[in-house]
């Protein structure tokens, strides 16, 4: 059935199963009877320099090994093809008589795909472009949710459930930085960590709403003064009226990749800023501030099994879309269970159009009316997603003994 | 045989495993026939204020439930009795017919312990007193390793394993920053996370060794002119050559505890002024800093099966030595296997003396000539404590395609 070859690639940022949708794309490209299967190594940058390997060799025993393994096993890019790139990686795609170009990334590498498609088309360049979804930021317009999300959520519930543990055991403000640039989902997973009535974090802070140091000052003392401790998430995306980044604000010299985006990670100075500003206008002595960084979406060894099968599926579904169907498009997940019928989903083909350079945030029904925390329904949304393994804190509940002393 | 009630508090920074400690204490105790077993809330200030609970009428399921969440689950203390705080402790302690205290912490604890058990013998009050070990540091006098160490351990080896590849994905230089004042051993930890021989972390800097800054920034030109990407496992206790922390070098102001203790973390600062020395000195464009911060030792989720057994046997046996012994001390994991015969430890008591207020550091045998790197002889010591489940990563392994065009 299947003619000409295959080539998948890997763009933007890793996660912990983005190599479950590669080995989905090589799993079914064999059982379609493709004649040969390259993957191309860091992304398009790949293609452009005719780095490709030989997919279609290696065991299925090796290719799960690397599935269960978190970040980009071919490597990534943060190249963004302009036209002349563009035709750099027609003439190697013709050379190897590749006909279907797979690409696995976020909202980047879907516009890079858009690209593609687009410039393959007017030099009439017969090549199949789907783009397979990836992001930990949730944020594809089209997506119930995307590949690699519920993962990187099931970090941050599984780091502020202990980090809140930690709190309480050593009273003081903890202020934990979570990823995203623009969509506050990975955030907002904090909350799934809670168990007890009191559990952390007890305020969150969203890209979707404008923050104001004022107004975050008085919810953690409000919070300092009813609990005499205080967890709070914040989104490194968090910014002024202006829009402007708090985190950008401060840093030395602004850091921008190909695509424009300012760079947020691999700083600790949000937490600091932020730490250092309860510290002084609070004068709470304990404050401590973490920034989850780059774990959060390449840790070994925390994965939500739903999504591990969601992102193997979407690998798969690609090449299906790829060999049987007559367009290019972006793969999305569609729910179609419900509360009462139990967590289910589809697939479908998205036209790249509706999914390039666009950026999903939570919808309004997500965030509550403070603005400073989520709702029932994000908690339903997002339990599913992340497996029935997880686990679960669970506080000691044990009677206080009468006192015989008044000690003071 | 158990006359008199037992008590148990937690001091120190949390754990993974410490309530593995408290419940293996509170079982033992049932099993033993005490009379009563309390719990005092946040160490021996819990003591000094009566804040008393009943541990005795906690179902053996909520025990369960309570053993495998991570973080002191009577709630810990930094603080350091003195005479008239023993005095205190005393008066509670008589008012409750207590004549068993049971302390699980680190160093500091162990001090407080020893201090708890002088002021016990000054004023002929009859108190067995026994230290329960406990700290991610592993830096306790006379222990093989201390529980809560090895699930630490896995964490900062899984974290590494990740961030390792997220580096091979997208290159540049990655920094992180592991807990640690004097003792190197958890940082050291990252090198288990290697796989593939070209695997970092490539550079790792203990508090063993005398960090300098232009030695630094060599090793790390070294390494990514050799391989294009460096991985860098860096101890927040790092120091110059007159014993000044690196960390506290940049401080505003310094933050003590009540044990004379520099506060080093909870600020992402050491890591982004490495960083930032990479970037300038060095002219590297991508170069990204975590510091693992509270997420290493409470992270919900990552736990070594040995260690939860061990934590667990600690507090059994440390029971047994206050209702069966004559004398005061401090429990110890001593390593009775070896590399023929397998892993396997026995418990024995310390005198109280030979533990509080000492710091073991790293052997001599476990770091490397240049300093910058860790011994076979630590990875063999290591291995067995992270339990059998621990998760591997596997790098794709394809051949490549030989190239048609001269691509420049």
């Amino acid at each position: 059935m299947a003619s000409g070859s295959i080539l998948v690639a890997q763009g933007g940022g890793p996660t912990a199963v983005i190599n479950q949708s590669l080995v989905g794309v090589v799993l079914a490209a064999r059982q379609a009877g493709a004649s040969r299967i390259y993957g191309a190594l860091h992304g398009v940058r790949g293609i452009v320099d005719e780095n490709l390997v030989d997919l279609g060799q290696v065991s299925a025993a090796d290719l799960e090994l690397v599935a269960a393994t978190p970040s980009s096993a071919l490597g990534s890019t943060r190249d963004k093809p302009d036209v002349a790139y563009c035709q750099k990686i027609f003439a190697v795609l013709r050379a190897h008589a590749i006909e279907q170009f797979l690409y696995i990334g976020g909202n980047d590498s879907s516009d890079t795909v858009r690209i593609v498609s687009l410039e393959a088309q007017k030099a009439n360049y017969p090549l199949r472009c789907i783009h397979i979804p990836k992001t930990i930021d949730n944020d594809l317009v089209g997506s119930d949710h995307t590949p690699g999300f519920p993962s990187a959520a099931r970090f941050v519930a599984q780091a502020f459930a202990g980090a809140n543990l930690d709190n309480a055991s050593l009273p003081g403000v903890y202020v934990g930085v979570v990823m995203g640039r623009h969509a506050g989902f990975l955030t907002a997973a904090a909350a799934a960590g809670r168990n007890a009535a009191d559990d952390g974090p007890h305020l969150i802070y969203l890209p979707e709403r404008t923050f104001e140091m004022a107004r975050f000052l008085a919810d953690v003392k409000a919070v300092y003064d009813r609990l005499g401790r205080c967890v709070i998430a914040v989104s490194e995306g968090i910014h002024d009226a202006d829009g402007n980044a708090i985190a950008s604000l401060l840093a030395k010299s602004v850091e921008r990749d190909a695509h424009g985006n300012v760079q947020l990670s691999g700083t600790g100075a949000l937490a600091d800023l932020l730490c250092d500003a309860i510290k002084e206008q609070l004068g709470i002595k304990r404050v401590r501030g973490d920034t989850f960084g780059y774990l959060q979406r390449s840790f070994l060894g925390c994965v939500s099994p739903v999504d591990q099968r969601e992102a193997r599926e979407v690998g798969k579904r690609a090449v299906q879309f790829a060999l049987e169907g007559d367009c290019d498009g972006s793969v999305a997940i569609r729910r179609s269970g419900d509360s009462a019928s139990g967590y289910a989903v589809d697939y479908v083909l998205l036209p790249l159009a509706d999914v390039a350079g666009k950026t999903r945030v939570m919808e309004d029904a997500f965030i509550d009316a403070d603005g400073t925390g989520v709702t029932d329904a994000f908690i339903s949304y997002l339990r599913p997603l992340l497996g029935a393994d997880m686990p679960v804190s669970h506080r000691l509940r044990a009677a206080p003994v009468a006192k015989i002393l008044t000690v003071d």
